[in-house]
C-alpha cells in the first residue's frame, strides 16, 4: 500500500516509546540518537524483563501538563536545530498521545511521526447517485501551500483529530471549512467505520486510523472551499475515481478511505477484484498489536514471580526435608 | 468474540497442513493423532528447514481429483468410527481447499474445521428504513433440525460457499431458498465487503470469511422460507437487534456480520462505542497471516542457500589462497 517506503520497517530498528509504563509509540534509531541528548527527559535503556531496548519519558514528571511541557521543550529545541524535516511542518496544533484508555500528554502534530504515535483523523466521502453516470465521488485537490501533500488529490473533506475536538465534531467543522457544506446537508452524515494502516515516509511513522463518514449530496450541490486549503473540487464517476487513486497525484494516506468506500458501496466486489479479502484485511491492520509492551512486560513479570515462588516453595521443601532429616531428634526431644 | 471457547488456541498445539507445499490449513493434536493411522495419505513430520512439525498430504497424489478421493476415504473411515463429532454432520456438500491462488482439493464441509481450512460464506443483511422505528433488520430463526446451530437466531440469509458456486450466485440462491426473495428485489443486492474472524469450538477451528451483502427491502415485504431450514423471521429495530446479538440465542459466528452492518450504517459509532476501532480491527482479523508456512520456508531456504554460497565462496577463497601459496611455482613452471 505505501507508495513511498524509504526504508523497510524492520523490527529491530524500532523501540517502544513508554509513558507512565504504557506504550504509546514506536521510535526509530535516528530519533533515538537525538533523544539521547536529553537524558533528563528521555531515558533510553533495556527493559530488565523484556530485555528489549525502550525509550521512556521520565516517570518523575507529575502529570499531563508537565509531560506535555517537557516534551515540547525538546521538540522546539530539535526544531530550532533543523534536524528533522517533520518538525519544519510545525503547526501549533496538538494531537493527544494516548494509551488504550487515557491521554498522557499532547504533542505538536508535526512531531507525532517521530514518536510513532497513533494518529486519528476523520474523512468524509461526499458522493452522488447520478442518474446516468451512477455512483460519483467528490474529490478535493489540496492547496499548493499545504504543509503536507501539497497539490495532491484527496477525499472531499478530511482532517486530523486535534486536542479538544470530538470525532463527529471534527467532521462537521472540516465539512464547513473545507467544502462549505451547510448544516442542513451535514446532518445526513453517516458514520461508516474506520480504516487503519501503517505508512512510513522520510517524515517518520504513521500508524493511522481514519474515522470515515459518508455523505450523499444533492446532484446540484457544489463544494466551495472556505479556508484556503483546497484549490479545486471535482466530481468523478467511480471508475475514474479508482484510476485517480492509483496515480502519484493522489495523497497516499487517503487511498484506503476511497477504496473502503468503493468496497462498502458495491463498486469493488469479490467478483471484480481477485484480492478482495486481502485488501479488506489490509484496510484494517491490527495496529493495536504494535503497542503491546505493557502486556508483554506483565506476562514476563508474572512468569518471573511464578518461577520465584516455585523456587521458594522448592527451597522451602528442601529446608523441610533437611529439617525432617536432621532435626527429628530435636523435635522428639522438644516433644 | 467467541462465546464458546473450549480450550485456548495455543500456538504449539497446532501444525500447518500442507498440500503441494502450500499451507491450506491448521491441524490440532487430537486430529494429528488420528491422521497418524493413515501414513500412506498423511505424512506427519518435522520440516527440515523450519524445524516445525507439519502435516502433509502425500505429494505423490497426482491431481485435484486424486487428492480429493484419498482425503475422502480417510474422512469416511473416521466418520464410520465415530471419532469426531464434526463428521457426524456430514453433508455431502463440498468446500474448496485452496491456497492463495488455486484450488487443491475439495472436502466435505463437515470436515473443514478438523483441518482448519479457511471457510468462506455469504450473508445478506436484509433491512428496512422504517418511518417511525428507523433502521430495522430482518433476522431468521434457524430450524431446530439444522445440523449446526439449530434454533439459533441468525442473519436474514446466509450460507457457505460450496464448490461450483460463485459468491454473488450463492447469495442469490440462498436468498431464494431461505427467504423467497424475488428477483426484482434481489437485483438491489449491494456487495459491502467481508468480515473475517477465528472461532474455535469442540467441532474444530473456524477461520471464517463472510462476504457480506446489504439488501434494502420494501416496508411491506415479509420473507418466507422455502427450504425448511428456517422456522421464523422477525423484523427488529436496530436497538433490539443489538440486544438479540448479545444473547446466547444468536449464532455466534453470525454476530460479526450484524455488528459490521450496524457500524457501516451509522448505528454503532465512535461516539457511542468506546471500543469502536478495536471492534473494527477484530471484524477483519488478518487470517492470511496464519497460512504463511510456504513463505517462511522459502525465506529459510534462501537464507540457507546464501549461507552455503558464502561458505562456498569462503572455501573458494581459501582454496585460492592455498593455491596462491602452494602452487605458484607450478604455475610458473607451467608458464
Amino acid at each position: 500500500m505505501p507508495k513511498k517506503l524509504t526504508k523497510g520497517f524492520q523490527k529491530g530498528d524500532i523501540r517502544p516509546f513508554l509513558v507512565e509504563g504504557e506504550q504509546v509509540g514506536l521510535v526509530k534509531a535516528d530519533v533515538i540518537k537525538q533523544l539521547q541528548r536529553y537524558p533528563e527527559i528521555f531515558c533510553i535503556r533495556n527493559c530488565e524483563f523484556t530485555k528489549q531496548g525502550i525509550v521512556e519519558l521520565n516517570p518523575a514528571f507529575r502529570d499531563y501538563a508537565e509531560r506535555t511541557k517537557q516534551v515540547d521543550i525538546v521538540l522546539r529545541d530539535l526544531r530550532s536545530k533543523g534536524i528533522f524535516s517533520a518538525l519544519q511542518g510545525w503547526r501549533d496544533e496538538y494531537y493527544e498521545v494516548k494509551s488504550e484508555y487515557r491521554s498522557l500528554l499532547k504533542m505538536d502534530r508535526s512531531a507525532t511521526p517521530l514518536f510513532g504515535v497513533r494518529k486519528y483523523g476523520v474523512d468524509i466521502n461526499g458522493y452522488v447517485q447520478h442518474p446516468t453516470q451512477g455512483l460519483c465521488i467528490w474529490l478535493q485537490q489540496r492547496s499548493n501551500t499545504k504543509e503536507t501533500w501539497p497539490g495532491k488529490w484527496d477525499n472531499m473533506v478530511g482532517g486530523g483529530l486535534s486536542v479538544g475536538y470530538g470525532i463527529k465534531e471534527t467532521a462537521i467543522k472540516e465539512a464547513a471549512e473545507e467544502a462549505s457544506i451547510p448544516s442542513d446537508l451535514v446532518k445526513n452524515l453517516v458514520s461508516a467505520g474506520c480504516v487503519s494502516f501503517f505508512f512510513e515516509s522520510e517524515q517518520g511513522l504513521f500508524p493511522n486510523t481514519e474515522y470515515v463518514f459518508d455523505l450523499e449530496l444533492p446532484l446540484d450541490f457544489v463544494p466551495q472551499n472556505a479556508d484556503g486549503e483546497v484549490q479545486a473540487f471535482e466530481l468523478l464517476p467511480a471508475k475514474e475515481c479508482v484510476e485517480r487513486v492509483f496515480t502519484p497525484d493522489f495523497k497516499t494516506t487517503s487511498c484506503p478511505v476511497v477504496i473502503d468506500f468503493l468496497i462498502r458501496h458495491g463498486y469493488i466486489t469479490p467478483e471484480n477484484e481477485v484480492h478482495f479479502t486481502q485488501i479488506i484485511e489490509l484496510l484494517h491492520v491490527p495496529l493495536q498489536s504494535l503497542y503491546t509492551y505493557k502486556s508483554v512486560l506483565e506476562q514476563k513479570q508474572k512468569l518471573k514471580q511464578q518461577n520465584q515462588s516455585q523456587q521458594q516453595s522448592h527451597l522451602a521443601n528442601n529446608i523441610k526435608t533437611i529439617e525432617n532429616g536432621h532435626n527429628n531428634k530435636d523435635a522428639t526431644i522438644n516433644n
